[in-house]
């Protein structure tokens, strides 16, 4: 799949110029000042470009004939004792199929005979690496470049993605049940990742949020070590990664297994905006405008249940939605979490509360991934400002909302596929209150 | 514990200097240029001296007045909307009880104030930071005091350690059980870390190796994706960090239950190797010593079982027990799996196959833990070159040799303390062979 990939890439430049892309992949990184070694991952344009898996390697592609060129580490003996081998270039060109196998040390003649106008670089950091080969380099193209040919994915990446999901789901499941006799939310993650370990995904796609009660509500928890009983709810928002490509899903569920009161409530107001974005998403619409629905949404259904007042039009205009929902409604996935092309270049975030954070402002295309994550949440550090706040607090129920400060938060979160007329969901873990009700009674 | 740790610093250095030692904290570093985060660990020497959780903390000893000064991040109110607190510095005051509590604003304030001739830093990286207050600084000394503090344990920090084992150990023979059904290497590591996890152990203290068969023989092997039989062997080097503090454990076993044959051989001479080790391990012996005696086991053990031939203090001579015994004898074990102290200034690894790579070239004192783990290993980038070294060849039974370049290896390792007379095995994981058939039974 690779192949296809580069083919992407070199039809995004000018044929027949006399450049070259250079691009390095990653190495294994340390912790401080120790050998702690960061399990290694392989930098994910290198490995949408190469498909190469082992650290210290580099790449070059030629715009003039459209030629790959893999730049491979001289490992020594004590290498093969330490990690087992040592592999010969033949290797690598049997493997990979690239035009040319060369030694990392034979990068400078091979520069030099080729005299290239311009090397194009991902960025600043990796032009370095050429500093000493005296070649002209551009360090702007490249990542735009790759970051269009990314955010359309191929049916071979989708296949990854939905094997992704398909075990992110399973693990979802595992935890949820699990949840159910825990007694602390470690205990959960735990569940959660032996699913994922036992299907042999060796990387989590990012540090997942395994949160009971009040916890819920802090967007980037990370602690993971509360304890908590059977009457709260809890928020997993966990993924997984198969061959790079990541899954990331989030479900929010009562701890006993039965929606009721005011977390039903809230729970519907969130799949509501879930349900109603995922309709509306399809080629043509714009991510922001799917964001803005998701916040009416979720206004309307505060109102409803009694939590606000007034006109809903002037709470959108002062941007009520984001004491609520501070977060975005969904970025572009694929071998990072938050993927590349969120933005165009010379696109913006918008200015605007809520808004500010959402990571994609494109309009969508065939092809692009994203994750659809509304959210609903009491946040004491918002709210309690805002009953004092003059331009919120006329639309505030104050007594009720009171009454939830340390409620927490709910977000459900799908991964989808824009198709021709609209979206195919990756996502497969019952978020039905009647599903999960069914699953966990 | 961390008030007896600062005590132990402060006592390092001369009294009443107008100096201070400055220390900054780990931050949450990213992948390459993504926003994945590692998961936040905190640097060892500032755990040690604080004991704070937290990054992007500081802190500041006066050796003029032994006090200490922590230094906090100013936290914004979207830090509390993410990460779901700012905490006053009272908060910090009360939890670490400092001397004082400052914002890192105000660390140009109180430098300018206080005036002191010298500031010892960790490293040249750490004294970047106080690069802009320009005050003397010293590279040198402090981070070869923590080094002295941190390799003799404290009571406090040992309890830790022996939690962090006995987690270790449950984990060991649950994967050990595992083995015996699983058909990947991904699952016995699956299962390790189930019970890690589960535990609330957050951090693992390095990379497992979860080596099937010839994998074994791989001594930094991390791939723990090959699929194996019924009919190979295993080792396991996995551990467990609580609180910050390592277990580091390695056992080696038949998947099928039965040590038999060779296997059996080479297992004795291992387990040999690391009962007359510990039994010699005490205060004022050396490590290089115990590594010495260890090698001798080994070529002793081949030369009975038909596998070497010749005299033994000739084989010595030649370091002929790096072709089976490439690594260190064992190393300092701590707040790092390979802790600090080890080496002390000046001190050089001897330049010798195998000692070469020994961390710790120590002269052992009460309370200080160091692991023991001998190994055996038939490697064929060492071997086979062997056969026709001329140095080598006559010590080898070639034919012998030759039938077991695919075996891989064992290494059996445990974490010893060591005490007054001798020392403490931290270590409660079976390894005598009789043990393991009886759980694996």
């Amino acid at each position: 799949m690779e192949q296809l990939n580069r083919r992407k890439l070199f039809d995004v430049f000018k044929p027949n110029t006399n450049a070259l892309i250079y691009l390095r992949g990653g190495s294994v990184t340390h912790r401080y000042d120790t050998d702690f070694e960061y399990s290694f991952r392989q930098e994910s344009n290198f490995l949408y470009l190469t498909g190469v898996q082992e650290p210290d390697f580099h790449v070059i592609f030629d715009l003039k004939d459209r030629t790959w060129h893999l730049v491979i580490p001289k490992r020594d003996a004590k290498f093969a004792v330490w990690m087992g081998h040592v592999h010969k270039p033949d290797y690598y060109k049997e493997r990979f199929k690239p035009d040319s196998v060369l030694y990392d040390e034979q990068l400078e003649l091979v520069l030099s005979k080729r005299k290239p106008d311009l090397v194009y670089c991902l960025n600043v950091a990796q032009a370095k690496s050429l500093e000493r080969y005296k070649v002209e380099v551009e360090t702007e193209t490249l990542s735009e470049a790759l970051s269009y040919c990314r955010s359309i994915k191929t049916p071979e990446e989708l296949d990854k993605m939905r094997f992704a999901s398909d075990v992110a789901g399973r693990a979802h499941i595992a935890a949820m049940k699990r949840a159910q006799t825990a007694t602390s939310e470690y205990q959960v993650k735990a569940a959660y990742e032996f699913v994922t370990s036992e299907a042999g995904l060796l990387h989590q796609p990012y540090s997942g949020i395994f949160a009971s009660g009040a916890n819920s509500a802090i967007l980037h928890y990370v602690e993971n070590n509360r304890s908590f009983d059977r009457n709260t709810h809890f928020l997993i928002d966990a993924g997984a990664e198969y061959q790079g490509y990541a899954a990331d899903i989030t479900r929010s569920f009562p701890v006993n297994g039965r929606y009721s009161g005011i977390y039903a409530d809230f729970y519907d107001i969130v799949l509501q905006a879930l349900t109603e974005t995922t309709s509306g998403a399809r080629p043509g619409v714009k991510m922001e405008d799917l964001h803005l629905h998701a916040c009416r949404v979720i206004l309307d259904g505060l109102k409803r249940i009694g939590m606000l007042k007034g006109n809903i039009s002037d709470m959108m205009e002062v941007n009520l939605f984001a004491l609520f929902f501070p977060h975005g409604l969904g970025h572009f996935l694929g071998l990072d979490t938050h993927d590349v092309g969120g933005y165009l270049k010379g696109v913006e975030p918008i200015d605007r509360p809520g808004l500010r954070f959402l990571r994609a402002r494109r309009t969508l295309e065939k092809g692009m991934v994203i994750t659809i994550e509304p959210g609903l949440y009491i946040i004491p550090a918002l709210i309690e400002p805002a009953f004092t706040d003059p331009v919120y607090k006329s639309f505030l129920q104050e007594d009720a909302l009171r009454k939830q400060l340390g409620f927490g938060g709910i977000r459900i979160e799908d991964n989808l596929v824009i198709t021709e007329n609209g979206t195919d969901n990756l996502t497969t873990v019952p978020k039905k209150r009647a599903e999960i009700e069914a699953l966990l009674g």
